[in-house]
C-alpha cells in the first residue's frame, strides 16, 4: 500500500497537540522536558520504518531513508515553539515529512533512488536564548560561536550548559556541518504567518525566498520649547519630522515593493506643554532583493535629512540588526509551483517575511524551496493560529508531490 | 525727589536673587520658608512708605496707598517661582510696582487723585500643588473649590493644610473677592517667556489678552501584526494616522494664527518587529480668539477622522484641559502702547502664550492690560532666564508711564 495518508498527518498533529499544548497554546520550547517528550514521540513514529536516526552534534534529529544513491533529498522543520504557540508552526512540516516518507518507503519498496532524509532542527524559535535558527544555522556554518556562548535564558542558565544537560558539547556543533555533505535539495513546509494566502483565497503559495532586514533607530534632535509662547515657525519640533518619516516610509516601501514598518515613537520630554525636543523611532525595512533593500535604506535616510533640514534638527542613525536575503532555487520554485498547481489548480508565488531554517540551508548552497500553507488570521506565534483542515491535507498532498518531483530531480538534476 | 528710579529696581531684584536664589536658581515657591521669607523682605521695602499693607483671605498681599478717591489703579504681580526658576518671573512686576509707588507717592505728596495698591498673588505658580493662579483665582471667584480642596503635594500634604500654616483658612479663601470692590484698573508687567520680542528686537511689547487652550489627548486605535509578514495595504497601523497629524496641526496653526503643539507620542505594543496596535498623542492648541480655537479644534477632530479612515484605524479624544481666551481692555491696550512708544520709539502688540495672574483679573471684570518685556533665549522657567539690564530699565520707566496715564483715565474714564 504506497498511498499518501493526509487525513493521517492531521490526526497525529492534533495528537502531539493534546500531548505538548495547554490551554494557552504549545509549549514545545526548546531544550524543556516537553520539548523531549516531543522527540521521544516523533522517534516513536519513525521507529516503524526501516530507517537510520540519529541526533548531531547540534541536537538536530536526522531520519535517513537510504537509497540507491548518496545524493539526499531533505526535508526539514522544527518540533520546538515559542511558549504558548501555535500548533502547527514548526512541526506541521516534521509530521508532513514522516507522512512522505512513509509514503516513499512504500512505493519504492524501501529503496527510493536517492536517498531520502527527515530532519528536526534544534531550537527554531530559539525563544529561551533569543537566538533564533540555532541548529540550523549551526549546520549551515553561521553560527557566531562567540556571540552564542554568552547567551543566557532568563533564569542565567549559559546555552553551553543548556545543551550540556541534552548530551550536546556547545564547542562541537558546528561538526554537524558533515550532515549536509550530500544534500542534492531541501524542502520545507511551513504555516504562512501572515495573511497574504488568505486574503487571496489561496491555500497554497511557493516561496521565493526570505527577505533581507535592516533596522534601524532613528533619532532626531529639535530644542524643548513652550507650546504657548512660541511660535511655530521658531520650532525646532523633533516629532515633526519624525512623524513625517512614517508616509514617506510607506511610500519607499510601495515603489520597491518591500516592507517597512516604524514600530515604536519615544518623546522627550514628552509633556503636553512643550515641543518634543528628542523622538526615537525604530524602522524595520525588508526586500527579498538586496539591491531593493540597500536602496529603500537609502532613500530613507535622505529623506530622514530632509525633514531634519526643513524643521531645523539634526538627525542620528543607529543600525540595530541587519541580514542578507536568501533567494530559493530556481528549478525547485518551478516544481514547486507544479506541485502546487496540480493539487488545487492555483499558483502563487510569494516571499518569506519572518526567517525560516530553509534560509541558513540555502546559505550554506543546498539548493532549497519552501512551500507555504494558508494561516487563518494569518496570525502564528499565538493559541489562536491556525489552518483549515482542508488546506493541511492539501498541503500535505502538494509537499508530497513536490517531494516527489524533487526526488527524481537529485537522481537526474536538469 | 519725585523721580523714578529704575536703576534702584534692577539693584532691588539682585538683592532679592541673592537672597532667595542658589547656583541652581530661584527657590521662591509658595509657602516655603524662602517665600515668607521673601515677603518679608518686600513688606520691610514697602514700610519705608506710609502705606496699609494686609493680607487676604487667600494669602495675596496687598499694599494700598490711599488716595483721594476710592476707586482704585491695581498693580499685581507674584513672588513666588517654580523650584531652580528665573531670577524675573513673577517678582519684576512687583518689584517694579514698588518704584511706582514711591514715585507716585513723591509726585502727589502722599495723596494720588485715585487710590494706588500693588498686591502680591499667592502661589500663581502652582509649583507645589500643580494647581496655578491659586491666589487671584480665588480672588476673581473662579477658584474651583472641590478641585482644591483635594490637592496634595509629593509628600502628601493637602493644600488646605498647608494653607493652615501660614494662617490662611482654606474654606474662606474665596472672600478676598472684596478686594476688588473699588478696582478700577490692573497693570501687570511681566518677562515675555517667549521668543517674539527677541527675534523682532524689540525691548517692550502690549499684551492683547491670554490665549485660550484646547488640550486633548488623541489615541488612534489599530492592529498590531508581524513586520516582516504583513503587506502595507493589509496593515492598520495606529502610528502612521498619529503621525499626520503633526504637519497637519501645523497647517491648521497657520491658517488661523494660533499654535498646536504634538508634545508626546507612545506607541504600542512598541516594538521593532510589529507594526503599531496602539498610539497616544497630546494636542495642545492656543489662540487668543474662541472662534478661532474652537475652528481649529474643529479642523484637528475632522483631520483625525480622515487620517483614521485612510489607515482604516479607529480614533477617540480625551479633554485633558481647556480654558477661555482673556482679552485685555482696549483702552489700556491704548495707552500701554502709548507708554511704550514713548520710552522707547518702538511698539508692538502680542498675545501671552502663558497664562498669567492679570487673566484671572479681568475675568473678575476688572479693566486689564499686561506689558511684556523681552526674555533673552526666549527662555523662563530655567536659571537660564535672564533679561538686559538696559531693558530692565526701560520697561520699569514705561510701566510707570502706563501707571500715571491709567490714574488719569481712573479718575476720569474716557
Amino acid at each position: 500500500m504506497s498511498a499518501l495518508n493526509p487525513k493521517r498527518t492531521v490526526a497525529e498533529l492534533k495528537e502531539l497537540r493534546s500531548l505538548t499544548g495547554d490551554e494557552n497554546g504549545a509549549q514545545r520550547v526548546a531544550f524543556t522536558k516537553t520539548w523531549v517528550a516531543t522527540r521521544a514521540w516523533l522517534r516513536q513514529k519513525l521507529e516503524a520504518l526501516p530507517v537510520e536516526i540519529h541526533t548531531d552534534a547540534a541536537g538536530n534529529l536526522w531520519t535517513t531513508l537510504r537509497g540507491e544513491s548518496d545524493r539526499a533529498l531533505l526535508m526539514g522543520g522544527h518540533m520546538d515553539s515559542v511558549p504558548n504557540g501555535g500548533w502547527l508552526d514548526g512541526c506541521l512540516n516534521v509530521v508532513a515529512g514522516l507522512e512522505v516518507l512513509r509514503r516513499i518507503h512504500a512505493q519504492y519498496n524501501g529503496k527510493p533512488p536517492v536517498t531520502v532524509r527527515l530532519v528536526d532542527w534544534a531550537d527554531e524559535e530559539g525563544a529561551r536564548f533569543g537566538k533564533s535558527l540555532f541548529g540550523s544555522s549551526a549546520c549551515s556554518g553561521n553560527l557566531d560561536l562567540d556571540e552564542a556562548r554568552g547567551l543566557k535564558d532568563k533564569d542565567g542558565i549559559r546555552l553551553p550548559d543548556a545543551l550540556k544537560e541534552i548530551g550536546v558539547d556547545f564547542e562541537r556543533v558546528k561538526e554537524c556541518g558533515a550532515e549536509l555533505k550530500h544534500a542534492a535539495a531541501y524542502l520545507e513546509l511551513h504555516i504562512e504567518q501572515g495573511p497574504v494566502l488568505l486574503d487571496l483565497n489561496l491555500p497554497l503559495g511557493v516561496v521565493l525566498g526570505t527577505f533581507g532586514v535592516e533596522r534601524h533607530a532613528i533619532t532626531f534632535h529639535g530644542q524643548a520649547a513652550h507650546s504657548g509662547s512660541t511660535p511655530m515657525n521658531r520650532r525646532k519640533d523633533a516629532f515633526l519630522a519624525a512623524a513625517k518619516m512614517s508616509p514617506e516610509s510607506y511610500r519607499i516601501a510601495e515603489r520597491h515593493g518591500g516592507v517597512c514598518t516604524i514600530g515604536s515613537c519615544t518623546t522627550k520630554p514628552g509633556i503636553v506643554t512643550s515641543v518634543v525636543e528628542e523622538c526615537r523611532i525604530t524602522l524595520d525595512q525588508r526586500h527579498l532583493d538586496a539591491a531593493a533593500l540597500a536602496q529603500m535604506l537609502s532613500e530613507a535616510k535622505a529623506a530622514s535629512e530632509k525633514f531634519a533640514r526643513e524643521g531645523n534638527v539634526k538627525v542620528t542613525w543607529e543600525r540595530l540588526w541587519q541580514i542578507e536575503p536568501v533567494l530559493f532555487n530556481p528549478r525547485l520554485i518551478d516544481l514547486c509551483d507544479e506541485a502546487i498547481g496540480e493539487t488545487c489548480g492555483q499558483r502563487h508565488r510569494l516571499p518569506s517575511g519572518p526567517l525560516h531554517d530553509a534560509a541558513e540551508v540555502a546559505r550554506a548552497g543546498v539548493p532549497t524551496v519552501m512551500m507555504f500553507v494558508q494561516s487563518l488570521h494569518g496570525i502564528s506565534h499565538n493559541k489562536i493560529e491556525d489552518t483549515k483542515e482542508e488546506h493541511l491535507e492539501l498541503c500535505v498532498t502538494a509537499f508530497d508531490k513536490l517531494a516527489e518531483k524533487t526526488l527524481h530531480w537529485v537522481r537526474s538534476p536538469t
